[in-house]
């Protein structure tokens, strides 16, 4: 069961207070209390876990400080959406909002090289009005003996020059607790000019020790990619660690399935999973097409499977897409051949324009059969 | 190699007779006649098999009637893209032209049951203007103990329904050599008021006997499914197979793969794939939503996951679309929860029309940017 | 609802017409009826299929000539196990015993090709004391281009070396329903100096319309290989279509799967489904090791991958196993590279002696155990 | 480049610092020093990485204290087995050895409950002549409302335990760097009474920072368990990463593959790998029956799935056992259903033995036919 308190039911308030000596009463209750910082509001919400079979819902309902009761017999008890549940989802963060309404792109670097091509790539975003990127400081390789990423040293330049073009969120991969605590003092260093969002890789979508990590901790927002060889509700039940410890904050990114059924492309597309993931969870949704596609090819039309893919992704109404650009593909260090260049920056922006035009007529469509009455 | 004759060289010509006889005089090389009908012209290309190194390539470009010769070091001799191959693909068929830059919709019953339903379809096709439609007579079913369609019986009706309602093309499986036979003569009976595309299952994709049939023949053109646990590179093997006894008029058709990755829908998606298909061979791609999701779930913006699968196909540029439709989905003998109703239908166009508008403006883009040298 | 009959019940005994006329008066029910013949009795069985909830079990097994009746609840209703179904499995032809007790070596050639390599081949098997083998007449290829067997023209001249060498079952792959009459003839042409055990490879497991043929005839017993891409579910049903035409002399042949998670080996080696397909039905066993490694690798044992999953099988109960040999696998025309030698054989005989001992071991250990209560 | 130095070679002799002195000298070269411990010696390896082909090999095998020197071409620099590669593989821990040879039954908990249950289970290992356990402390679940394991603080009184029956080695799952430190402090704490063997579950094979960790200790071996997701090929670089980091104690463990084409089993059993892990590493292969079988299902001959693929993977060659028992297997907390009761352990280990004396006996049979030219 799921409490939700009045908006502005604080800890400190007689309510709240009230409402935990309630439910400490109770018999194997446990709870978990679960804050959604909002632009105009926060809302709280306590989870109960055990037997809540017994509980009266009329009667929690009914105490101080409650808005709604809600049962949840689903699956994602956090992040899932539930019979009877009119919640909202989505968050703000340093400014940039994150809803599955909206549409976020991070173009940037796969793996930061050298400040020179970090400059050039985040001065094309900001001529492009961009203000979001991808950056990887830490860097999981299959082979031990391949390059790992330049890790913590790279940061305090990289915040810097992010600062300097007016980016506001960096998504930057961590594989270890201590990198949460070295993104944080680079900032903390560097005056905070930019944010970063916390991005958590398929190698790791099951490791619980990192998601409990980065779920416990409420400054950074969480991008969740989905494990390629496992299946989504593996993957939905990982993202449900991360809010279970607290941070709501959570993105899930779509990046392609592990199997040779995917072939000609490095991985199994599978943006056809962007409704899917919106109606069992509250969650946006990313598309990576980069790692998806894994190569420039392109098909009779010129259009490169990369931007077929984003289309797909965004016209069936994705919220965030994480791309890989680079200044100079051939001297990329870590995926270089699937990365497009500066000068198609523009021309990827309005092709994204045009699909996201599309899935809003789509949406417009739908609304005025709903008014007619033919849906 | 490939022998691409001026078209108008026919099979009477005094040039074929001495191009077949030049070749005849060549150790160890077999020839196969493919001829290739399009709207304004037909075309005749002898494709070489065997020890073709020792062949002059220029000697036989010089021969009369011979347009010009292309060395084929790929797979896919008859339906992929070749090196110094600028052939165009497509054909047309009954009035209706398919080709890598058309779409057509095939919207109608995955198996016949009354013939109030199929009228009920198609006149519902020609209120919106449609003149093509999927009905299956012959259906292939996991359990021996299912039903497996209403077979020959119910062909004159239906075609003759077709006519009324100004249908050119029906989709419709056939298992079995004999199905084709039937089909055939149900036509000639009826006075071929409609067309057939014979289309080919999942399970049979690699029913290499039935694709020789299928090849042989060349009154009907083929739409050849993706076999659902097979490598993409063996089910356009499976095409090859079509091609290479003569009929050139494959489409290749995207349905989904078996693994439950693909979880909630029924199969995994597929669909990024119609860019690589365009790319690698010169067949028209079809998608089917229906067998991909199966079932009618809905995201939160109220689209039908069908509907979302659909766009995702049309904006990178797929060519046809097999869906289901029934005017009465609960009485359906087969896969009666996926199918869309009647009402529907003017919708799902009008979703398709965004969707393929968009696709368009992608591809306008891209000519304007190569025009600005930006591509 | 299956009712099994006394075993003297033939066609024409009066019990059985009027069992069949009780039936017939029943709505809704249709009976198929299926005739299993052993070493010592011939077992008929009567299949009720539609509404049998309906049926007085008591009352049918109250008629003169039923010996029992068991109601079927699960799926495969021929070829399955169910609860209350103490019957046995297995079939008796051409002098060769096939149960899920048994064990029936079947080497052989993978292609048949020169009438010198089938007579070597043939010949050491007789030497070995083995009267079974393999021979492939019919090949389907991925490659349309590929060598395709020599088809019904070898069939006279194999059958009659077959039979000078002590030959007593050939399994042999068909792809298309004109094989069987091939086959039926050339034995015929020959005064039938072998039997044939038909073979479906993986490609057609779910090509229905063959599964149809090759269970209406009862002259020839079938080894149905599981769909490499599909489930064991779905491959059991496959089954179930022959048995369902009354053809229940069926083995079951696992040949590994297809993804990419089976490297380095060709295919995903699925053998620990032996005892889970002898659990779900009655049906032997078979295991192909040659096509599921793939290759002659070995591991530092000195023992190849082939010889170790074989091995695997069998310790595990496998009652069939089908093995690529070859005089001179360098020259062979298909799958050369993963084929035994004649010298190989007899080391492959007692490899496989050993694992059968000890599976047999594994059983009477299991029987003392039980007898001591502690099972 | 492997150097492989004299077993007397010690890191203070005047040797080992030329031949450091000596790399130090080359350009773009960088060492990594890796040590294995045997019971009779210990092995100095020295892996050159970077820009080797200017290396003279002849050059460095003339150094002082070089005994070999390797050129590697192959992947897994240090766990594979290469070309020109006698060295063997294996190690002693705590009394007990680990090879390809070898073979250790690990039966235990899968997850550590009461100390009841603790006890009688490895009173149980002990009365039947075993050294090894599992336990699990840290169980990573999916659902994060799950029992997590009862952590360090149930580590003091199971080590104790486990002294009192003799136990040498204890398999143990972590999934954070923090849970080695516990495991030290515990057993320092409690004077050392058994050791541990560090176990990477399935869902941290490609955990790089955890792989690092327990790769830069040298007090435990690990047993790496494949992913269940990714390829052989990716899981033996994942040994490659503890490996790189200096510690050669690793196992390397097959617990199948997630898929549905592995049904009914949990997982699709790849006991058919062992030889092909043993062919491409110097590595001991492991085998988890419990969590790949996933059930007490049984065929026919009344042998419990578990049992059978256990034999399989003992016939073929595995070095290791992990498998689950339960003193009351319905109050278990984690995978109760698929244990083995204290009942069954003599049998399983009677059935165990039965499988592993087939294998010497093929490995002897093999010896033969080598000793006759057979081979």
């Amino acid at each position: 069961m799921i409490i939700i308190l009045h908006p502005d039911t604080t800890d400190a308030s007689p309510e709240y207070q009230q409402i935990l000596a309630y439910l400490a009463n109770k018999p194997n209750i446990k709870t978990r209390v679960h804050r959604i910082v909002g632009a105009l509001r926060t809302v709280t919400e306590i989870y109960l876990i055990g037997d809540t079979h017994s509980l009266d819902q009329a009667e929690i309902e009914g105490l101080p400080g409650v808005e709604r009761a809600v049962r949840v017999s689903e699956d994602y008890r956090v992040v899932g959406r539930h019979k009877d549940d009119a919640r909202g989802g989505g968050f703000d963060y340093n400014g940039v909002h994150f809803g599955q309404d909206s549409l976020n792109v991070f173009a940037g670097l796969c793996a930061i090289d050298t400040p020179e091509h970090v400059e050039a790539m985040l001065k094309a975003l900001r001529d492009h009005g961009q203000v979001c990127t991808r950056m990887g400081a830490y860097k999981p390789r299959t082979n031990p003996y391949a390059f790992q990423g330049h890790g913590k040293d790279c940061l305090p330049w990289v915040f810097e020059l992010a600062g300097k073009y007016g980016i506001k969120v960096i998504s930057m991969e961590i594989t270890h607790d201590s990198h949460l605590e070295e993104i944080h003092e680079a900032l903390e260093q560097t005056g905070r000019p930019t944010g970063v969002m916390l991005q958590i890789g398929t190698r790791n979508t099951q490791n619980f020790e990192l998601l409990k990590c980065v779920g416990r901790q409420r400054e950074f927002p969480v991008l969740l990619k989905r494990g390629f060889g496992i299946t989504l509700e593996e993957s939905l039940n990982a993202a449900e660690y991360v809010a279970s410890e607290g941070n709501g904050m959570i993105v899930f990114g779509l990046r392609g399935m592990k199997t040779n059924m995917g072939d000609p492309h490095r991985n199994f597309v599978d943006f056809a999973h962007v409704p899917a993931v919106k109606r069992l969870t509250r969650m946006p949704v990313c598309i990576d097409p980069s790692h998806s596609v894994g190569s420039r090819e392109r098909s009779p039309d010129g259009l490169l499977d990369v931007f077929h893919v984003t289309a797909q992704g965004i016209i069936a109404g994705a919220n965030m897409v994480l791309v890989d650009f680079h200044p100079a593909p051939q001297k990329a260090l870590v995926d270089g051949p699937q990365a497009l260049t500066l000068e198609e920056l523009p021309w990827f922006l309005e092709d994204v324009a045009i699909a996201r035009e599309a899935y809003q007529k789509r949406c417009e469509l739908r609304e005025s059969k709903q008014k007619n009455g033919q849906d």
